[in-house]
């Protein structure tokens, strides 16, 4: 694994290269406005405004929702590997997604690992056989946080030599 | 339920305002270019360019696929119902979806009822409850015929009164 790469800070409070890294390829993430509400260890939250997002209801695409989850999961991956300065092909395997509650407002998605899910193992898995796999829980929140919609994603990520 | 809207022909060839009603109001859609190929009592086939669907790495990206796939579902309901005369709110309630193959073209996201679903029961559950559940099988498919991609999703649907 090459550490000739640019790694980032989980303490950061500007996000705005981290945010150019992670969507400036993408052309629909560019699209949906996405941003970096906040990174650490064990979370990432990405913003959405409403407006580029919404369906034919006035409320959020279920698109942009799965979107946004399935990018706060990979991202959350992403970020994290290179935070220790190491590179990676991050691609999502599958994922379970449930709509619960329309969304009306601007929203947030976060990512975190799943349960029984570590750092630790999956780092080890990596180093060892070159590719590993984790699962990340997703969920967009209601202010009054009730879950509108979640997302269980499996990541398999390879790494790059 | 109103009979009062536009209906739309189902050996139609031109899709144009098929594709208004359907994508106007939803902005990621007009963003991913999507297009109406073709439509049927039984399936209904989405386009995709991949320039404004790609990813990092060259491909399609996994929020456009899955996009691209349940608006294949949503739209094959809206479409059926609309060809009949019924106006109602269709809402995707969960979804399973597999990432399997890398998609490096331009795409179709097809969609069909799943199996053991059929219209007359749903009409039936609508027509008695103004309410009813359908299951729809949806894929991205490469030109040599191996699923590259395949989303199983459940719509409610609400009769407007």
């Amino acid at each position: 694994m090459s550490a000739l790469i640019k790694t980032f800070d989980i303490d950061a409070t500007d996000f705005s290269e981290v945010e150019h890294v992670m969507f400036g390829e993408i052309p629909m993430a560019r699209a949906m406005q996405l941003r970096v509400r906040s990174f650490s260890d064990d979370n990432l939250v990405l913003a959405a405004p409403l407006a580029p997002n919404i369906n034919d209801k006035g409320c959020a695409f279920g698109g942009s929702l799965v979107s946004a989850l399935t990018l706060s999961g990979w991202g959350l991956i992403f970020l994290r590997l290179r935070a220790l300065g190491i590179h990676c092909d991050i691609y999502v395997q599958d994922s379970q997604i449930r709509y619960l509650l329309p969304v009306w407002s601007d929203f947030d998605a976060r990512a975190q690992l799943a349960e029984g899910e570590s750092w630790d193992s999956f780092m080890a898995m990596l180093k060892t056989r070159g590719r590993a796999r984790l699962c990340a829980d997703c969920a967009v929140t209601l202010d009054d946080g009730k879950p509108a919609c979640t997302l269980q994603a499996r990541f398999v990520v390879i790494a790059r030599r």
